[in-house]
């Protein structure tokens, strides 16, 4: 190995800052249209509006267990002079009603049922009695449209059931259900291809290690962030640092990829492998991001696929995949949002450095109301896993100062 | 249909508040045990904490590009008076050392190399020069540990690599893939049977509908809240309301489920049936919550297996099992403390009326920092997929003023 000087500036000579980066590096690509069932659905893009073939709930129904009245038989009834209003017959739940209210009558009526013709409203059950068979006491005036829904009140006939963009929610299932639509044309989930590289990376499974290897901690970590992210991980293995294996390996898999994640070599040589190999296939887009830890990011497209090569150190590489890869992955699949991530706000337990320029990414545990920054070297991936959440502090600053309140993401 | 008055309080006799329910209401049901891939681990609730079988990283590492050297030897070392060491060699990625420091020596080491045995600190190639082959100069005096991580500075052998109780996250996976456990001990994920009860309810495909029917919405969205809450949904059909058909269905599907769900009926009898089946087969927790809406909520024990009771209009249905249900699916499943709910703070449209003694959910769309109440009657699950979350009107409060500041929990 060779290791030696470097002139200054040569690894980053394209480097951004994050704001810049979610800005501007916006991939064209869009993952292609299909029908799911409504079952595996969830927190799945619609590419467009999916708009209702007629109203819903499709027929005017009540909303209250009472009886199917004309309004202007109610007005001025109470407790001390209730209207009288002929019983004339009842509806069935889920049956089409069997009689009309005349003036002067009532129908009873189950929540949910089908409002009978002549009638423009529902009177609570609680505000009647049945005193003498065949007659009803009202003892409470209602308006018109009281106790009921319309036809349409739900969703009108061509309006959307659900938007297009935005991650399907279990109650749009609900909706779409309602309307008959079982199949749903969403986007499919990016197909997140992940590449690791390293001559001392050997595969989760191996028993036992020789001397100054280390199992591949990040592409299943990475994985989880793309599912999370609702994307289709694909772990394709290890690649040596041999000159060229990386190359070579990025051609076979970009076909098949929507996003290609190259975690890349820790040290300065596998760095420049992976720069070098992205450059000779696509367009480097920016490498290096002002950011700690996740400096020695790259982000290209080759052959209209984007590439994104993270830091060496697991703990890095998943900072960066977490706030520059999970908004890609979105909005492959058609998300311009993504979800909102749950936060706190919480006093900072100490006083936190950090250079002008560039955004700090802190990981802290959070205890009664107090944020407690976990410090570490970026080699140690357990630094993130003993942190509750994670806070920024913005590239212009210089510092926290401690008892200064901030806003921690949290993990979930 | 028989309709009329009803003894007060008869529906309701053990009404209690969701503060009681969520603190009392605690069967003491968890899912067995068992291994899964860590692929498929993510967000899985581990029984308990999973130990590392040995040190992680399992060997002293450098964290820098530079050279391993004694960092006596670096004592004094400056620009204008650099240490010289004789360069003995380089340490190789993904490979034991060949070569030991001795004092007044340096090897040359990658980040994430082994230490060589001697050395105890590694020198930052920038802080170093290459002027004459076989010897460097070193610009910086380095302390005794710097860049470098101790064998098991990441995980000591024996300590948590994940603990119990907390779903895993994406970092958690790689952290048990370093450690090489590639398959993790996890609770089941609790089996979630949805009975839909109602003589006007249909299968969502039912392209054409009688008068009167309605597709059943409520099942579909409540497997998307059980799937978020890392449940496995049975959507076990449709029950009619004729007497003794819930109560037949409730006997077949309790052997197979850890928690059975009914979204009930929405009418007076179809509410009462539902009560009936349960009280005869197990133990009703309470019958009826302090919450608008989802007042109709019962919740009981059946042969061991928790059993809610929900309201028939879907919205009230899928208010009450997000706040009641989805930490039932959670604890079923091992889990204490769900993951927290994304939220933010809001200023309050218009003014808000709430009845004393009650929990009311406001479902909420938000624009330039004001939260808007959607208002409409529960019988409308628009009002559900139109929100961007929900805000809470807590107990004892008797409404909320515009311009109050509020805390929304945002929908994802």
């Amino acid at each position: 190995m060779k290791v030696g000087p470097r002139p200054a500036g040569r690894e980053f000579f394209t480097a951004r800052t994050v704001a810049e980066a979610l800005a501007g590096f916006r991939p064209a690509r869009r993952t292609a249209v299909g029908g799911v069932p409504l079952a595996d659905a969830l927190h799945r893009v619609p590419a467009g509006a999916v708009p209702a073939t007629g109203p819903l709930p499709g027929f005017a129904r009540s909303t209250v267990d009472g009886y199917a009245v004309r309004a202007a038989d109610t007005y001025g009834a109470s407790e001390s002079l209730p209207s009288y209003l002929d019983l004339l017959g009842a509806v069935r739940m889920g049956e089409a009603p069997t009689v009309a209210v005349r003036p002067g009558g009532a129908v009873g009526m189950p929540t949910g049922g089908v409002l009978p013709e002549g009638a423009d409203a529902v009177v609570m059950v609680e505000n009647t009695a049945e005193t003498m068979p065949g007659t009803i006491e009202v003892t409470r005036p209602v308006a018109p449209g009281s106790g009921i829904v319309r036809a349409d009140e739900d969703v009108a006939a061509g309006a959307a059931l659900v938007k297009g963009g935005r991650p399907l929610r279990a109650p749009d299932l609900g909706l779409l259900a309602a309307a008959g639509v079982t199949t749903v044309p969403v986007h499919a989930r990016p197909r997140v291809v992940i590449l690791s590289t390293g001559d001392e990376v050997v595969p989760p499974d191996t028993a036992t290690l020789l001397p100054g290897q280390v199992r591949d901690a990040t592409a299943p970590a990475l994985a989880g962030l793309v599912r999370d992210a609702g994307g289709e991980p694909v772990i394709a293995g290890i690649v040596s640092d041999e000159p060229g294996a990386l190359r070579a390996r990025l051609q076979e898999v970009l076909p098949g990829a929507d996003l290609v994640v190259v975690s890349a070599g820790s040290s300065v040589g596998a760095r420049d492998e992976t720069a070098g190999a992205v450059a000779a296939l696509g367009d480097v887009w920016c490498h290096g991001l002002a950011i700690k830890p996740g400096k020695p990011t790259l982000l290209a497209e080759c052959s209209g696929v984007p590439v994104v090569g993270l830091p060496g150190n697991p703990l890095s590489a998943l900072v960066v995949f977490r706030l520059v890869g999970v908004p890609l992955v979105w909005r492959l699949a058609g998300c311009a949002a993504p979800p909102p991530e749950p936060s706190t706000r919480a006093r900072l337990a100490r006083d936190l450095p950090s250079a002008a320029g560039r955004l700090d990414v802190v990981q802290v545990a959070l205890r009664d109301g107090e944020a407690e920054p976990i410090f570490g070297p970026s080699a140690l991936l357990s630094v993130l896993t003993r942190a509750d959440g994670y806070l920024v502090v913005p590239e212009p600053a210089t510092g926290l100062d401690a008892g200064t309140e901030v806003e921690v993401t949290l993990y979930r």
